[in-house]
C-alpha cells in the first residue's frame, strides 16, 4: 500500500460540476436512463478519460469502459463502476459519485506513472434506475445475458418510447439482449468496486463519512396481504363477538415488530416495514367496526434464511391472530429479490483501508448486487450523503467523497492480494 | 301483577306483515323519515288503533299517540314508544318492533277491560334514522324542544327536498321547530319504555330471547386523528432512524386495546373502536416507510367518566408512542354524545319481569336516550335479532318479541308503583 498516492479531487470535483451544469433540469437533476440527460454523462466521463490517456471503450448496449492497462492484459480486470442515470429530478451523487470515483483512483494512478497488475476499468453503466423503463439493472443485467429480452418492449414512462427503441435511438445494439448474450466472462473480472452514496441517514447519525457495505440485503415482500372480517356497528358489538380486521392487521403488525426486535437482539440483520396499510374507503366509516384491511409487508435482510424465517413467523402469527380475533388474513405469495452479499476479502480489506472503519448493510439495490449474483467478487463503499437520496437535495462533502476514494484507491494499488 | 293477561300477538303478527307488504321496496324495507315509507306505517297503526278504540293524536311535528285513557287522564302518563321510519333498504324490525309491541299491550289491557290508572301511549315516532336528514331523533328531539332550527334547511340525502319542505308537504308545521318549542312536558310522563331488535349479536350468541337495557352508550369519538413521520426507503433506514407513521400507529393502537382490556378487567362498560385506518394512497408504496397515517379512535361506554379516562389515556400514549417513534400524533377534538343510564326502578323492574333475565348496554343509539336526556324516567327491552340492522335481513323471531313484550305488558299493570 503506497499511502503516498492520493485520488485527483480535483478532477472529481470538475466532473460533479460539469455534470450538474449539463443535467440539471429546473432544481433536480435528470439524466434518463438511454436519454440525452445520461448521454450527456457519459459524454462528460468519456472527454475525461480520453484526456487522461485511458482506453475507451463502450459496449453493445451502452455501458462505458474507460480503462487504464495493467501489465499483464490477459488477466482478469478489476472494474469500478456504478451508474451514471438518475431518478427525474434527483440529485447529482446517486450513481455518478462512483463513476467519479473510479476516474479520480485512475487518474492518480496515471499521474504516479502507477501501471497496475491486471487492467483496471472505469465502468459508467447504463439504466440502473427503474424509473424510466419500469426495470432496474438494464446496463448491469444486459452485460450478463440477465435481462429478459421482453423489456425491450417496455415503454418510456414518460414518451413511451421502447427500450429498444431508445437503445436504436442512442446508437446501441438489442441484439444480445434479445439473444440473451453475456458480454462480460464473470471469470474475466477479479473485482467489481462500487462507491455510492449512502441513501438512508446512518452516517450522518453516527457522523461517520464512509462505510463499508457488507452486502445488499434482499426483500421478501408480502404485496398484497389482506385481513377479512365483518363489517358491524362500533358500539353494538361486544369484543367477543366481533369480527375487526383492524384490530387483527394491529395485532399481527404489532407481534412483527416484536419479532423483528428479536432478530436484531440476536444479531440477525432485518428492517421489516408496512408501507401501505388501508382499510375500504368504500365501505368503512367512523361508527363501523372494519371488515377488511389491505397491506404490505416488506422485510429486507443480508440473509435469505432471517427472511425465510420471518416470513415462516408472519405466516404462523397470522394464523393464530386470525382465529383469535375470528378474522382471515390472505398474505399471499411473496415477491422475492434474494440478498447478495459482498466478497470477504473484498470487505476485510477495505474495512483496513478505511479511515475510521465502519461496516453496514445497503437496504437499496445496486448494480454491485448484479455482480454478486454472477459471482463476480464485489465491494462496495457507502459515502455520507444528507437528506435521502432520489432528490434534488442529495448532499454529499468532497471529504467524504475523498474518504471513500482513498481506501479504493489504496484497494486497487494492493492487488493482487 | 296479573300474569293471565298476554300482549296480541295475532295483532303484532299481522300489523309486522302489514308493515312489510306496504314498505318493501325490493330486496328490503324503506320507510323514509316524513315520506311515503313513513307514512303509510304511520297511518297503518293508526287504523289499528283506531279498530281497538284508542284516542289517535298526532302532534305538530307527526309523531303519533295512540292513547288508552287511564282512571286519572291528569296523572302523568307511560309513553311505550319507538320510531318507524328505516334506513334505505332496511329491515322490517328496526323501530317498527317497539310500536307495534305497544299497540299488542294495549290491545291486550283493552280486552281484558284493564283500566290503567294513568294514560298509556303509544308514541309513534317520526324521523330517528340520520340516513334521510343527516340527523338522528328529529321525532323525539323535536318533541322536547332540542333540535336546531337550521336542520329545517338540511336537505333529503336522495331528492334535496328540505326537513322543512317535507314536514309541510307531510301536512305537518316547523314552526315548533324553529321555536325550540316543546310539545311534551317532561314532567307529563312518568315514564317512557321502548322495546327495539338487538342491532348486534349478544343475545344470539347467548341464546337469550330478550335483554334489559342498562343505558345508551355514549360515544367520544377522535374523528380526524392523524400521524405524521417522515417517507423514506424501507430498506435503507435502520429502526433507530425511522419516523414510521405506520409503525407508530399500530403501537397506539396496541396500546388502547391493552387500555381496553384494563378497563373491562375493572368492570368499566367500555367498546373501542378504530374503523377507519389509513395510509395516503398518492404517497405510499410498498417499498416506503410511510410518512403518515389518518385514523378513527371510536371510543363508547355507558359511564361518560370512563370515555374521558381513556380519551386521556390515548393522548397520553400518543404523545409517548409519539416520541419514542420520532412521529407526530395529531387525534384531534373529539366528537362527543353523553351516556344516556335509564332508569334504576324501570331496570329492575324489567328484569324482575323477564322471563331469564338479562341486562346489556345499546351500543347504538335510541329515542329512549332522549327521553333520558330530558329526565324521562326510561326504560328498554331488546329483542334478539340474527343478522344486525340497517339491512335487509333482520330477522326478529316472533316468540322472542313475545318474551320482551309480556314484560313491558306486565310493567305497565303494576304502575304506579
Amino acid at each position: 500500500m503506497s499511502g503516498a498516492i492520493q485520488p485527483d479531487l480535483e478532477l472529481a470535483a470538475s466532473l460533479f460540476d460539469a455534470l450538474a451544469r449539463a443535467t440539471r433540469r429546473g432544481r433536480g437533476i435528470v439524466r434518463d436512463s438511454y436519454g440525452a440527460g445520461e448521454q450527456a454523462a457519459h459524454d462528460i466521463m468519456r472527454t475525461a478519460a480520453a484526456d487522461l490517456g485511458l482506453e475507451v471503450r463502450p459496449d453493445a448496449i451502452g455501458n462505458l469502459f474507460l480503462t487504464l492497462p495493467g501489465r499483464d492484459r490477459s488477466a482478469p480486470r478489476i472494474i469500478i463502476g456504478s451508474h451514471l442515470d438518475s431518478v427525474p429530478q434527483g440529485g447529482n451523487y446517486d450513481g455518478a459519485a462512483g463513476v467519479v470515483a473510479g476516474l479520480a483512483v485512475l487518474s492518480a494512478l496515471r499521474r504516479s506513472r502507477h501501471t497496475p497488475a491486471c487492467d483496471v476499468s472505469v465502468m459508467a453503466i447504463r439504466g440502473e434506475e427503474s424509473a424510466w423503463f419500469d426495470i432496474a439493472y438494464i446496463g448491469s443485467r444486459g452485460a450478463f445475458g440477465l435481462l429478459d429480452p421482453a423489456c425491450l418492449e417496455i415503454g418510456r414512462s414518460d414518451s413511451g418510447q421502447t427500450l429498444e427503441a431508445a437503445l436504436r435511438q442512442a446508437g446501441f445494439d438489442p441484439q444480445p439482449i434479445r439473444a440473451r448474450r453475456p458480454l462480460i466472462e464473470p471469470r474475466s473480472v477479479r473485482a467489481y468496486l462500487e462507491l455510492h452514496i449512502e441513501q438512508g441517514p446512518t452516517l450522518v447519525a453516527r457522523g461517520l463519512p464512509a462505510a463499508v457495505v457488507s452486502g445488499v440485503r434482499g426483500c421478501k415482500r408480502f404485496r398484497n396481504a389482506r385481513c377479512r372480517g365483518e363489517y358491524a356497528h362500533s358500539g353494538a358489538v361486544e369484543r367477543p363477538y366481533r369480527h375487526d380486521a383492524v384490530a387483527a392487521t394491529v395485532a399481527l403488525l404489532h407481534h412483527m415488530e416484536n419479532v423483528w426486535l428479536e432478530q436484531q437482539a440476536a444479531g440477525a440483520d432485518l428492517v421489516l416495514t408496512s408501507g401501505e396499510l388501508y382499510t375500504d374507503p368504500t365501505m368503512h366509516g367512523p361508527s363501523r367496526i372494519a371488515g377488511e384491511t389491505r397491506f404490505v409487508l416488506d422485510l429486507r435482510s443480508l440473509s435469505d434464511a432471517t427472511m425465510e424465517a420471518v416470513a415462516a413467523a408472519a405466516r404462523v402469527a397470522a394464523a393464530r391472530i386470525g382465529a383469535a380475533y375470528r378474522v382471515d388474513f390472505e398474505l399471499g405469495a411473496t415477491s422475492d429479490s434474494p440478498a447478495a452479499v459482498m466478497d470477504e476479502r473484498l470487505r476485510g480489506a477495505l474495512l483496513r483501508l478505511l479511515e475510521r472503519p465502519f461496516e453496514m448493510p445497503s437496504g437499496a439495490g445496486h448494480d454491485a448486487a448484479v455482480f454478486c449474483k454472477v459471482g463476480v467478487p464485489s465491494g462496495m463503499i457507502f459515502v455520507r450523503n444528507e437528506n435521502g437520496s432520489h432528490n434534488p437535495h442529495e448532499a454529499m462533502a468532497l471529504d467524504d467523497f475523498a474518504v471513500g476514494t482513498r481506501a479504493l484507491l489504496a484497494l486497487v494499488q494492493e492487488f493482487p492480494f
